[in-house]
């Protein structure tokens, strides 16, 4: 099975996600919306027109006739089959639900620079950026990292579900980057509480088609159009 | 099975997405935190003490020796076991697709009261709330509630996947309730655009089960602790 994936090109926002996924199982894929005529694939697909299940917003995976949107919803489907998360039905919701919140974090963490909606400029909302990323940094970044780490604990690790990695440690992995991206000062603070975290961050950053994968050109830079925004004033 | 349910007391919350699920299906069970002890358990549970996997937070069941959280995930469980979800694999994962979606706005509509984060008090934020709200009414409300009147369309209709119910169904109608109550001004206007959506919510109203419910003291009245609050210079 050869994968499309289609989310907006430029940022690595939460397609990077599923992106993990997908290149540390070396699957065969498409980013569909960043070669020529994508941008418009996408957006017709979005529109609807002939599918009768059309997604919300990116990221989706075609994977053969369907279309699968909700990061956290394609990481359920792909996990199985890249050999991600274990098969069974219990464990299974298990890994999705600590994805669903990795997916609330990620909402919060994108919220930092834009409090107001996703329509303003961040330069229209700097005052609540800076309120909102206050108290972001103080208790919520501290209290989802802090959760993830008693998962770790409880689990034994060195992986989130124990001795098998899965597609939530690259999703931690990648919570981790993208923090140390915008935040660096306060995740200097913030790590120190959190070395099982930080340890799963080391351990896939190590894992060769990652590796390989963060050296080529496919992973996008950081950026201040993603969801990982470096503005110094935020970080405390 | 008795299922066992943990949710704050006294608001509808994320947890009324769960309860109309089990209340339409007959099923039997308990909202915990609202009987005797039952607070001092749901927060012990969500400490993790000897569980393996704690929840990050309220709504989550128990079945039986498992604790399942997210509401989402949650109905995706329960969805075969009331029969208020289709049985194959891709019609599950569109539907759960669907209910992330729900999930999305949620967040959102909670957000109108809480734009800069859910420890402030209302009171602290009200400019703020005033100004998310007002692109909230203008765009994403209309955005949302348009992308599931295209779902219905596209099924062929009543409900969201056809001629069957399902969960998503019974949570489209606690929007439109929820909404309705939260901005009676902003929903007159919105719904004319949305008849499909407006049509499952009263045919969900009339359903014996469903109606039983809303008469009874198990369902909370509407309150402006919840996540649906009508503040009236919030609407417009």
């Amino acid at each position: 099975m050869r994968y499309q994936l289609f989310y907006w090109p430029g940022i690595q926002g939460r397609g990077e996600f599923v992106r993990l996924a997908l290149e540390d199982a070396g699957a065969a894929y498409d980013d569909v919306a960043r070669g020529k005529g994508g941008m418009d694939r996408m957006l017709a697909m979005m529109k609807g027109g002939r599918d009768k299940r059309p997604p919300f917003a990116p990221p989706f995976l075609k994977a053969g006739p369907r279309v699968i949107a909700q990061s956290a919803n394609i990481l359920f489907y792909l996990g199985p089959r890249l050999k991600l998360s274990p098969r069974a039905e219990a464990d299974r919701l298990w890994l999705h639900q600590l994805q669903l919140t990795v997916t609330d974090f990620v909402k919060e963490i994108h919220d930092t620079h834009h409090p107001l909606g996703g329509e303003l400029y961040y330069e229209d909302a700097k005052p609540e950026a800076k309120r909102f990323t206050g108290n972001f940094l103080a208790e919520r970044a501290p209290k989802y990292l802090g959760y993830f780490e008693t998962v770790l604990k409880k689990s034994g690790g060195p992986y989130a579900l124990g001795r098998k990695v899965s597609y939530l440690d690259l999703s931690l992995f990648q919570l981790i980057e993208g923090l140390r991206y915008a935040f660096p000062k306060a995740m200097a603070r913030i790590e120190r509480k959190i070395p099982g975290v930080v340890g799963v961050h080391g351990r896939v950053a190590k894992r060769p088609r990652i590796k390989a994968y963060l050296a080529s050109a496919r992973r996008i830079a950081f950026n201040e159009s993603g969801v990982f925004r470096h503005y110094p004033e935020l970080d405390a």
